[in-house]
């Protein structure tokens, strides 16, 4: 089995509803989701023709890429409808029917989405296995795609990062937050070829005039990583597991390969991409700050327990794919108590636009 | 939790892909398949206008109710659209793009499904949770459906053959082979009101010129089920039930709601239906013999062995459901050892014209 395919087959979020699963712990997801709800409300009322779109079949079809194992991706789908609805009432448009894909990996756990699906849904549903940096739909069969939170997961770890032979080795840390600059270009590169694919697949599958809406990690032009709150997180992962191989829990190996493939893309660089791609206009850009939600305290234990316990569900099955399933909970205690102590330095950290927010449509 | 609801539930064949699982134990299936094969593609060739259907959106959209956890569906699917491709290659079309919706009840094992998807198929697969017994896509959505052993389960058991009160209340039985003529009426009834269900659903799904294959357990019209060798099985199974329930391991009461909703129709009975519903027309309807396939020697206990592992595969949840897992393998067990003693008796019965295969075409 190729890197690709292990990176591929780690992403999925944490599976069914128990107490460690991604759909019991998504509140930030909920968050950036409520977030965009008025953004993308005004953008589906100006920018998109609905009654045009659908003036053969009657049927509006929306897909959420990178869907996970819901509750927010019917948050988000339940938000879009209405908008579309509200935008065919003022066109004096007969009520369409609905068709909605959720996509995720093969390996999401699809049977949680499914059983979990509301029983009063307005819509038809259907779940789409497949990678979305490739074609996941026919030709011209949706009116509106979303994803959030999903893009910037890359593909695979940059191979660079693996390769001891190379500059960009990434001995030591588990991202390229404070890492040598040529690990920053094997992100940076990394997510240019993906983005690439992920906007040819979508233009293949968005029918002319239809809405590419994406929230995702964004960082403002120039600014280092290390300046974001999340540099702190990913620098106390990666004292933890130099801890544990010191304690001989786990081979040096395996620290050196661990690397989590999370890019944060200025709104600069993804309008490059999109130009160079030339199948759509930009609608939107623009950063976003997720932190405005934030309670006016001082960040406590009790926030950082629960901030861990989301990414647990977000990033778990990629520690669980490297180190196996026994570390986990060891690995998170750890970071969890490193974390606790170091809350003033985060709060001091660049929190604020680090959402990116970006709206395109389909020439 | 109503009836409806408790016998949608326990309908899905067993999941996973170890050695008791659907996947693993659906050989009958898949011979029920590859004696559709050619009559199928006939139908394609001859009765299918593929090129005008699709001529918008050069997309083929097949539909497969009731796939259950695959491979067969997967065979099903691929011979369809090989047939599909000769018939527009015959009417120098351009190769379309393929989406096929594989459809079953949202507690079906959809994570073994897409996970076992063909590595390298030729289509968009998504996947759809719901009953056929009502919508499941949109309006006019879809140019192919087939359903293969699927439709003579019903969408419950009849309520009359619970109702201690009623005439057709089916104490000590499991199905109504044997049974009073009430019972019968109850079973015939309610295929009569689920197959109205399942055509509007359809006549509202496929596009006019489009077609709709069934294959499900069939029987000639005014023969009883008694002649049929499955009713030594059901016998065999309520003599086993009666058994256990003697030895105190389950009550009477949970033998006496045990009910297999499964109805076996005549060519006769089906075509009312269409008739009745009035959006198709009959373009094929035919009774055909499974038991072609059959080795030309006498039954043996391997035999027996391995068609009871496949009823396991394909009823386990509903014993599950009913008497909880705990006995299910009791129950098997048991029933395989009395069968073992039977197989002269099932070899005499009438094994031949059981399968009831139509093809319609929607108007």
């Amino acid at each position: 089995m190729g890197k690709v395919e292990i990176v591929l087959n780690s992403l999925p979020m944490s599976g069914g509803d128990g107490p460690n699963s991604y759909s019991k712990n998504s509140h930030l997801q909920r968050r950036t989701t409520s977030l965009l709800k008025e953004t993308i409300d005004k953008l589906i009322l100006e920018k998109l023709n609905a009654k045009t779109l659908i003036s053969d079949s009657n049927t509006f079809h929306i897909a959420d890429l990178g869907c996970a194992t819901g509750p927010n991706t019917f948050f988000l789908v339940d938000d879009i409808i209405k908008s579309v609805e509200t935008s065919l009432r003022k066109s004096n448009s007969s009520k369409p029917e609905f068709l909605v894909f959720f996509n995720d990996l093969p390996h999401n756990d699809f049977n949680t989405l499914f059983t979990s699906l509301p029983q009063d849904r307005s819509y038809f549903a259907v779940g789409v296995p497949g990678s979305f940096y490739g074609r996941v739909l026919p030709q011209s069969s949706v009116h509106m795609v979303v994803t959030v939170g999903a893009t910037h997961w890359l593909s695979s770890v940059p191979k660079e990062v693996l390769d001891k032979s190379s500059k960009a080795w990434n001995k030591g840390k588990v991202h390229y937050s404070n890492a040598a600059k040529e690990v920053v270009k094997a992100y940076r590169d990394q997510f240019g070829r993906d983005m690439e694919k992920f906007l040819e697949a979508r233009a293949k599958e968005i029918v002319s005039g239809g809405l590419l809406v994406v929230g995702m990690c964004g960082i403002p032009k120039g600014m280092p990583f290390s300046n974001l709150a999340d540099s702190i997180m990913y620098k106390s992962m990666a004292d933890v597991l130099t801890q544990m191989q010191s304690q001989g829990l786990i081979s040096e190996e395996h620290v050196d390969t661990f690397n989590i493939p999370i890019y944060s893309a200025s709104p600069e660089e993804v309008t490059v991409l999109v130009e160079r791609n030339g199948c759509f206009t930009v609608e939107s850009m623009e950063l976003m700050d997720p932190t405005a939600w934030r309670l006016k305290r001082p960040m406590n234990v009790e926030d950082v327990r629960h901030w861990m316990v989301c990414i647990k569900a977000t990033m778990g099955s990629l520690f669980i794919n490297h180190f196996g399933e026994h570390l986990l909970d060891d690995v998170f205690d750890r970071l969890t108590a490193k974390l606790v102590g170091l809350t003033e330095k985060i709060e001091s950290s660049y929190r604020e636009e680090v959402m990116l927010f970006f709206a395109l449509q389909r020439k």
